[in-house]
């Protein structure tokens, strides 16, 4: 247990994106952390508030080139909040140094490296890290992560997903090779890049489907749903993201066909006993908003069956809940603190 | 054939809505009609352009008290925008007088009056003029429509998901019992009166799904589906309708399990040849976003196999190719005209 | 000066609308504080997280009636977010029972009740206690506040005009008889209460300004600058709001002709002064932008000089630094706390 | 006149921006005129519906390269809409090959070259041509627009503002002096280039300012300002222009001290009057919202007598009656049509 009175200094690799900002906005009223470090390729010298002046007077910190010595010797912990294909040739490095990583890339999401290469269209080239790493839900592996040297934040999609299956899955409750995940997602978590996509008098007012069946985040998805049912389950999920105009938020609607009849009234006490213990999922018979969830670590959770099917309706801030709040509750378990600390409400 | 050089008289009653609102925008760029009339119970006196600013100087006629008879002297033609459960005490009696009629309502669109009890909860008031009405689907209808004097305007999801599926369906290329409906609208779809869950504050940045399986459109698609596919067809649809913070726009994402092995290039030409006769269906390799139909008759579609399900994306908006567009639509096969009349671009 | 260890109990009147919403987010993570007791007329029994559900699992106090006999027995200090002309049946028999108050309503803000009468359409029925209100502006009156039985929070846009302008009537830089503020909203200002000017399909993507000359801010903005001023000056503010399709935010642009030659830089110095030790004051030379400010108690100001007139941009979030954010920052100094217990970041 | 019977070829040069997009729309429905050819630099030989996918088909044209020639050869009109800097290299060649144009840049607004110089930071190139451009505002200048070869199409801001000011200025009524136009502006008029400013998620939910007193349509306003007030007057004009988080739509306010007592009755209607002949201006006692403006040619005007200070509020849809609806309503009154033709509702 660490002492209260003296906040642990943490590093942030790569802190201009959104999930950065959003991890030094969270950090900045953390009582047990202090950011000591921002780094920064493109913007050496220029005050991270300059770049997210959402920040001025809160962590007027100057971005600073990348020294893995720099970071080692000052900082206990490190989020690492880059590229992926980048951060795998960071965080190996740096554990090794002694620090304590939670990797906000997808670099160390999936265990095995060919289902890494196949969908990311790259080899992976730190393969020992790889298999220690841990994923980072904290509802599901909070032990494994308390422990953990290198932590795998989970991709935002995922964690709405898995967090809304996890308990039909741990039941046996669902086919788990017949599941769609209808997902809608707010711009910010196609980051801060500007694109024609997302160049505003395109995409307001405006709502479509990308990469059905092809999203990265569905292997991420299928191993970690197939870890929680056990060794022998075949999951198949077809996933189908859109975009939806607004900021941040996600809200996945998902179709299971039920292996037995069950009732609403059952699923969701069986949903409230299984996440009773977890600060930040809150089941309810009412569907959720994602409104309700923004600018929170919430993810909320419903559900409901029709005919033979099961629906699961999951809403998270996905820069939060999605990313940035999720890494902070792990940090939260890595240093034995109660997990809502600094994350609420 | 209709004389070009003599519009048509129209009468709109119940124009104060936002259908109402839309069906007066396109009317008054018709080459070939002319609203004479608008009826609204509420603003008796009121310029309808008091209520619908956007139509000053367009269509400044005083809302009158609806009357039959004055409705049967001077208009060949009338829409009715009234709210279903009152549009079937008016529009069998306009029919009587002599009046063709075109009914935005849900009135007349279940051909079934027990199916209509059991969603609408009241028993069908004018259960003859329910068994001649036409469903108003000008791509599958055209004949009947052309002939008709009743004609039920669909709803605006089942606009979206017929046309969808309406290939797959004729094809039989798939289980018509186990087809999911993920549609996203906006928030026109749910009218102009206020209430707290479309008060801006509460829906912007938001999203959410409601009724799941409960919705009263999930009838008419099946029907309209079983109609299409032939008599025996069994079709169960699990209908998930969402708000998204946008005005127009309706996207619906389909889900359905293949019968046989097919392609999306094939699926694609089948769908290009299906439409080919129809200016208001665009079949494309892209998936289709709702601003590209917003404030146009188009309805965009797109096909993709995955494994074995086929994927239908369906895009319009809501308030035209899914309400008043198509209402005009009908009007133009009903007068001989083109479809396209007063509806391009 | 309080004791840390043991926090505070307050009240909050009147907690349905979103001031009471954005106070009770506030001071859940206060460390201070503890909210003790919420009412709502309407909703008594109701829990305040289901008709918040962002505050489920943070909040989840019943709505009671209003006694003043069970607030003054059990909490010290009581927010009051009811209506102006409710507020003032409250608020000083609370003072009169030994609790401190803080009412966001408008009832106290006018010294003179004449001038509450002509702008508000209704006599001052709290005469007594009228004239002990402190203004709770803690930029300018932080001394009185911190000894203050009852507080009359300001109003949003008075927050955003007098912060921009105190610097420079202090300083007797600017003609005070004709300042322009154009001003523009977003839309959480006007309330909770449904109605069709904000219902989403017609603010969406719409703006407009209203009330221009007659909004009640104007008295309140010309009492407070004169104040600052000093006596003799007579201040005229030509105040126009506007509405802006976003939920939170105000932007000022404030134009004042210049007594006396100035330059940008002087002034931006003369800013960053005035407001040295105001923590949430922000003065940049980077124009304010409303999303910097929203979710925090930031006022951003920056200042320009384009011939003989000094333009002021002055960006706040209306919910927490024009609202609800100021009256957490009343309630520190009230105990005594560092002005930033609880708002940070 | 032209032959209703035989429509006009016409051709847009640079069509793959948004006010080429909806000159595009505009054209397709327009009974007189019809698309011959479009160019683009970057994009020969795609499909200009490949570009702008709202208009596929409605105009299917794929995008030729830039030949003074063939537009020469097979147009007689010309529509103009590359940027500023490159206009110039080009229009003045068509107009000498006996093509008229229509150029929607700012090449040929302001009538003196130095003017153009100090403010668009280059020198002009093309002054025989500048000289004889008229100024194509349909409302004030329609004789002159009649009989041009080249029309200097206006900003979408001057338009706005010169429609508000026009009656004020020309009776006399105003200090012009000391006019305040505070002016808001929907994103599609930042054009369709993607930046990190017009990033959906930075510019969602945010307001601010931007480049006060600095905008390049200063000139532009105060230049036709002073044509229409006469030749001895000092047009001084502090613009300060905004952005707000909607597609389309500009609303002005604008701030002018009076030379002599009015009220707000009497100068609404001297607006009536002097506009009653101006299909496209809408002048009401109501305050004018920009939504009821969207997609249409109207500019909707009100006026507010305040203490000594007139207000005008202007709401104008900046691609349409701020762009390309002027454009078509110019090549109406170049063809002797109708002004409306092709532009209503």
């Amino acid at each position: 247990m660490s002492n209260p009175a003296q906040p642990i200094d943490v590093a942030v690799i790569g802190a201009t994106g959104y999930t950065g900002r959003e991890l030094l906005r969270l950090l900045a009223r953390h009582p047990n952390a202090r950011v000591k470090l921002v780094t920064s390729r493109q913007h050496q010298g220029t005050l991270i508030s300059d770049i997210h002046p959402v920040l001025r007077g809160v962590i007027d910190l100057p971005c600073v080139q990348l020294d893995l010595s720099a970071i080692a010797d000052s900082c206990a912990f490190c989020f690492c909040a880059l590229p992926h294909g980048t951060s795998m040739e960071i965080c190996g490095q740096l554990v090794e140094r002694g620090v304590r990583v939670i990797d906000l890339s997808a670099d160390y999401r999936l265990r095995d490296p060919n289902l890494y290469a196949e969908w990311y269209n790259r080899s992976h080239r730190d393969a020992a890290h790889l298999k220690e790493a841990v994923y980072g839900l904290p509802e599901l592996f909070a032990a494994d992560i308390a422990r953990a040297r290198l932590v795998a934040n989970p991709g935002c999609y995922p964690t709405a997903a898995v967090l809304a299956l996890a308990p039909l899955a741990e039941a046996s409750a669902i086919h788990l090779d017949r599941i769609v995940i209808d997902a809608k997602s707010g711009i910010s978590g196609a980051g801060r890049s500007p694109s024609l996509d997302f160049h505003f008098p395109e995409c307001d007012e405006n709502l479509w489907a990308y990469k059905p069946g092809e999203h990265r985040h569905t292997p991420e998805m299928q191993t970690v749903l197939a870890q929680i049912a056990g060794d022998e389950a075949t999951v198949r999920v077809l996933f189908v993201p859109h975009i939806v105009p607004l900021e941040r938020g996600i809200l996945a609607t998902i179709y299971a066909p039920l292996r037995r009849r069950e009732t609403t009234e059952d699923l969701l006490d069986m949903y409230s006993a299984y996440y009773a213990g977890s600060p930040f999922v809150r089941v309810s018979p009412d569907l959720p908003r994602v409104k309700n969830t923004a600018y929170t670590n919430f993810c909320d959770l419903s559900v409901r069956v029709v005919g033979d099917t099961v629906l699961v309706f999951s809403a998270l801030d996905n820069l939060l809940k999605g990313a940035s709040g999720t890494a902070v509750q792990n940090l939260n378990l890595m240093l034995g603190l109660p997990e809502t600390a600094g994350l609420l409400p």
